[in-house]
């Protein structure tokens, strides 16, 4: 992902941008070079692009100012100027780190902060107290030890604690970011030679507030044929830390420990009302990362954080509009604290936000953005070598990505679609270059047959966890769309959300707390995770007034499906606390010597589309069913999926779920039963799950859509229930009037 | 096993037993009946059997009074006259039993206590106040619903509770236990009709305290004959619950919730000096089982038991004694509080302990008792119709039985073995008839080849949970001998010791802690189990104490053995506490940014009689090794076995571990390797690992036993290091000079 932001030299080439769109063409984006000028007109005429944009490497063509396409021109807020970087070394970029764990065999302990870090990328900050701003903690007892039993050595980066023999012990510090961490893996990738480390500074910070400032107008002035600033990004980078091999140590692309220094520290304390301490983003060692239960304190750090950014990226977008430019965020690199569904973001005053498309969650995670203008998704393959190479297969990754991420727009559309890369490769393949021609074809039309209107949802589902709309379509996830082990069975929910005809909300137990009016406008809750996760929940299920608010709920004829683990955490003779709604508890041992009688397995309406063994995922081990409750599937006296009434309502418990479309009809399926909706089901529907069916009502349209890569056979039912038959083309939408 | 130990009427044949043991025979104990008094004969001179007992629905035949055979009665302590029980119903045993939990949907609820019980074994004792001695619990809060805000009515047997609407809530009450749970058993499975439920009554209490003195008189009066009275067993049943269709609904071997009653508790109360509450018993419907962490309340509950049941027990031992007879104890049934590795077990004065054996732990639960003459074990298969029918194979089950126990013999010898059934059934079976004697004749061999001796031990292994010796051997046992799919990973460790050349203690967290010296006369620590079980030790893992006891004792050159989740609890950054010792952690989602690049496996001394892909049993999922750990097998990058060295001392870590020769070999060799013994590894050691190597240095004997059913080739290794070839039968068991 982040490789793609770093751009080379941006041409100085003058351009005027013309707000005409071609007729029937436009929304689309694509990569320019020096070398491939007629090749960019050719391509833009094809593709119907209306906008180009540099990219690593490339510069933009004079030739091509008057073609009457927008110039996107990427913006570093936060590096490529180390003279000033260097000039101000109190306001370089800071990171908080902790040390790895060491035992004391001796009564002294020496601890080298950098062990375990690459060299060039961090510098211990002594220069601010390091008494206050650093923590030694005994991880034995989790207790701070006192300041006056440790000590620094600058010269050998190395910390002299005086220690409990065989404790545990930690240093937690700050470091100054010497090299850009996107800035390195960069380099380290691409394998750059000599290339100058960039320092990445702190626009946070007073000097280089008011230096940005300047230097953003600076840019504008010196590229007056940019259009649109493509802001890459605002302040703070997502955690990225790599080791002594530069290899990747620690990655959290919702990481928060690169947004620190004391200068917003002690901003923060004042704002709280209470003193800091490190261990706030340390966590132990967590770094806070979203499995965490978020803490109040690194709750009240974040809300600051989104606010102060917020503020100093309105300052930086409304120099665009006074110059005349338009602002667009990439949402990514140094995007922390502008999570663009919380409302601080709105405040920004954003044109527009880009991101990349990985799958139907990270288009939503860009689509469902409001606020802004228009959003766009940068597809894949980008057009590099490692896809772009005799023998490769562009358009079988295109095809992915497009049929993929095509779910998530139908339910809730980008407004624009682009490319990145070398366009000279990407001309090498004819049948690719036709490829992209459909799909933005396909694009536009789906665009203007949806645009503005609510695509038909059957249901209201809530994804509820500790994170709520601040995580939403994000949830589960480590670094930008990347499979974990064990992520992907939770994250096929998610996935498979993205594209179904429900509206989706995210909202947290806080919300709950807050006002348990909430689920009033809810018909089905599911709860996604892993135990004493913060998708889970942990001890918020032991807080009555969730318990209750939910039970409640499904009391009255609410739905309710719990993933994995479920409002899953050891308390009051219960792991799963909501086993007396789901029917299935958890064998941590201690009911062992229950007998356990109920195990057979049932026929349902949840499984009637399921044409093999449901794969689901890493799934879960010892779950067993209450009696009552009915199995649909077991296996070796394991629960994967079982059903339960509880009062008017009802509840679904599925192990996990890979992504799959056999498995999102699964998902589908298990939500109009849980909201006894079993009867509602074949509206707007396709017999075959290879196939799916959107309704717009509001612009009286329906489209029906293959999914796959094979051609499909299908019936497709109407929202009145009468239904045809269709044979499908692979990949192939269809437009109707309802 | 309990159906085994309920007679039928005793014979009343007087008989005298003789001391005089035939020469070269004895030490078996065989079943008899009125209608194989010439088999009876014929069969002890066969077996070299110096004993008879009754059994389930057999007599004694006068017959064989003088035939020089000692003679054993079961005798039963609590149950078998009804005219008692019901002449003194407040002396009835009780039970103290949970409620299902119910969720609250309207102000009131109404909970019928005998919802789930059978109805004939249970009736709820409103005899005693049971505004004391019940609790009505808010499962949802934790908290005791004040006593004015429920009420009970008899005639429904029903409580009526005001709630808090959706909250969850249980009675924990006492219960008469008005069927015996193992009559009930013996009557349910044997299909008996219009039987009368026999009645528990409570030794303990003060009219049937001194009864039982009597009753125990008149009966030795009453059979003269009879030499050894074999309690079945002394006053309190482990816990077993049925349904109401009579099927168990619950069980724990160990289970002290049937040792209660408003007497007893009061006594507690003095003792402990502060109240009693219902739910130091009830557990949040937990019950203390063994899986859970103790209570303080639970233990010194239990100790006062063990103190209180030993007392009594002395006093019945005593009469037997004065009256010329020996006292024997089932191990089983109404056994708890006599757990035989306590100290206040030898306060009781029993002659012997006779007990059921399943395998080589329920073997060593035997023959590790000390401070009896004697200890017996009761062999499979009992000659009962399920085995011994047309087309039976009694002569497999025998031989599985009789060699697993076997390897445990080896290392602790029981003093006595013997069989229970029809005699007349094993009769029908010439081959299986032919089987016993050679087992009799090889045990004799064996005991007179070893008794007195200590085995030989390589090293001395501890294995260390929260319960140490009061479960030794029986830990991960939920009921006598029986699987578990939870149970089996772990208890295959505790197998694959109870027969191997090692010195093996159990000790508990609190040991440690009264005394860290203990430690020092170890070689290898054992921690089996899952996280926050009494196993895996849970938040004692928390206690500076412990970790720096266990982390001390490995610096300076001990080994670890971790399997499971050893030394599992979250807290303070890590969930394994002993991850810097054993080189692996568990990703439960904190650690997913953290990049692992340690997956690459290694060839181990420890693999090395490895053949075929190693069989965990369950292992573990979500395992990954730190830096520095050598990993010897991960499979989809979860680690399940690696290795780790910290300081002088080694460990190993193992995902689980299905017992069998082969993953005995493994543990073998890790105990070797932990202990830093590899060059001590061919010392008394078989180069197969179904051929095992036991040496007696002060008898100076030693044996190669083969533990399959087929021939083996080995090479035996001496003490000395020195080798031979050997080629061995089935089966067979060879004995050496040394």
């Amino acid at each position: 992902m982040y490789i793609t932001e770093n751009t080379g030299n941006l041409g100085l080439i003058k351009n005027k941008f013309k707000e005409k769109v071609m007729n029937g063409k436009g929304r689309v984006t694509i990569p320019t070079d020096m070398d491939v000028i007629e090749g960019t007109k050719e391509l833009a005429k094809k593709w119907g692009a209306d906008a180009v944009r540099d990219c690593d490497g490339t510069d933009f063509p004079e030739e091509l100012k008057d073609e009457g396409l927008k110039v996107y021109s990427t913006y570093y807020t936060t590096r490529k100027d180390n003279a000033w970087a260097k000039a101000n070394p109190d306001e370089i970029q800071q990171l908080y780190v902790m040390t790895p764990r060491y035992t004391a065999t001796e009564e002294m302990l020496k601890v080298n902060l950098m062990k375990g870090l690459y060299p060039d990328m961090l510098t211990p900050n002594s220069r601010d107290d390091i008494k206050r701003w650093w923590e030694v903690i005994d991880r034995t007892t989790g207790e701070v030890v006192p300041v006056n039993e440790w000590s620094y050595d600058e010269s050998t980066t190395t910390v002299e604690v005086n220690t409990v023999k065989f404790h545990e012990y930690t240093v937690s510090f700050l470091a100054y970011i010497m090299w850009d961490p996107v800035h390195m893996y960069n380099a380290v990738v691409n394998d750059w030679k000599d290339v100058e480390h960039q320092i990445t500074f702190d626009v946070r910070q007073p000097k280089t507030h008011a230096f940005t400032m300047t230097r953003l107008r600076k840019f504008i002035e010196d590229h007056p044929y940019v259009n649109v600033l493509r802001f890459t990004t605002f302040f703070h980078q997502f955690t990225l830390i790599f080791d002594e091999m530069a290899r990747e140590r620690y990655v959290d692309w919702y990481g928060y420990s690169a947004s620190v220094s004391p200068y917003i520290l002690e901003q923060f304390e004042k704002e709280a009302g209470y003193s800091f301490r490190p261990e706030f983003i340390i966590d132990q060692g967590y770094y806070n990362n979203q499995y965490r239960i978020p803490s109040k304190e690194f709750s009240d750090f974040q809300a600051f954080q989104r606010r102060e950014v917020a503020k100093i990226a309105k300052e930086m977008v409304d120099i665009c509009h006074e110059c005349g430019k338009e602002a667009m965020m990439f949402l990514g690199d140094h995007w922390i604290g502008t999570e663009p569904f919380m409302d601080e973001f709105k405040s920004i005053g954003l044109d527009a936000v880009v991101g990349s498309v990985g799958n139907g969650c990270t288009l939503r995670l860009i689509s469902d953005i409001e606020g802004v203008k228009y959003t766009e998704g940068r597809f894949l393959p980008y057009f590099f070598p490692d896809t772009f190479h005799e023998g490769g297969n562009p358009v079988k990754e295109a095809k992915e990505n497009w049929v993929t991420a095509r779910r998530a727009i139908l339910r809730k559309p980008i407004d624009r679609i682009g490319y990145g890369g070398y366009l000279k490769l990407a001309m090498q393949f004819p049948d690719f270059v036709d490829y992209v021609e459909s799909v933005c074809d396909e694009f536009r039309v789906l665009y203007d047959n949806i645009k503005g209107c609510k695509a038909h949802s059957l249901k209201r589902v809530a994804v509820l966890n500790c994170w709520g709309k601040m995580r939403a379509w994000g949830n589960h996830m480590v670094h930008h769309a990347l499979y974990q082990k064990q992520n992907y069975s939770y994250y096929g929910i998610i996935e498979a959300l993205s594209g179904a005809p429900f509206d989706v909300k995210f909202i947290s137990f806080e919300d709950i707390l807050k006002d348990k009016n909430i689920l009033s406008g809810i018909d089905v809750i599911i709860n996604v995770g892993d135990a004493d996760t913060a998708h889970g929940g942990g001890e918020y299920w032991t807080n009555p007034d969730i318990i209750t608010a939910v039970t409640e709920f499904v009391y009255n004829g609410g739905g309710f499906i719990g993933v994995g683990e479920p409002s899953a955490h050891q308390a009051n003779g219960r792991f799963f606390q909501l086993a007396n709604i789901l029917g299935v508890e958890e064998e941590r041992g201690f009911t062992l010597g229950y007998d356990k009688y109920n195990w057979e397995e049932h026929k349902h309406f949840i499984l009637e589309d399921v044409t093999k063994e449901i794969d689901f995922g890493e799934g879960k081990k010892n779950i067993y069913a209450l009696e009552g409750t009915d199995i649909l599937v077991q296996r070796e006296k394991e629960v994967q999926l079982a059903v339960n009434s509880f009062g008017k309502g009802r509840s679904v418990y599925i192990s996990g779920l890979k992504y799959s479309f056999e498995n999102s009809r699964l998902l589908y399926r298990a939500i109009m039963w849980s909201a006894g909706a079993e009867t509602e089901l074949k509206r707007w529907f396709s017999s075959n799950y290879n196939v799916e069916v959107h309704a717009y009502l509001n612009s009286g349209k329906y489209c029906v859509v293959n999914n796959t890569y094979e051609p499909q056979t299908t019936t497709v039912y109407k929202g009145d229930g009468s239904s045809f038959e269709l044979k499908m083309d692979a990949n192939r939408i269809i437009w109707y009037e309802i």
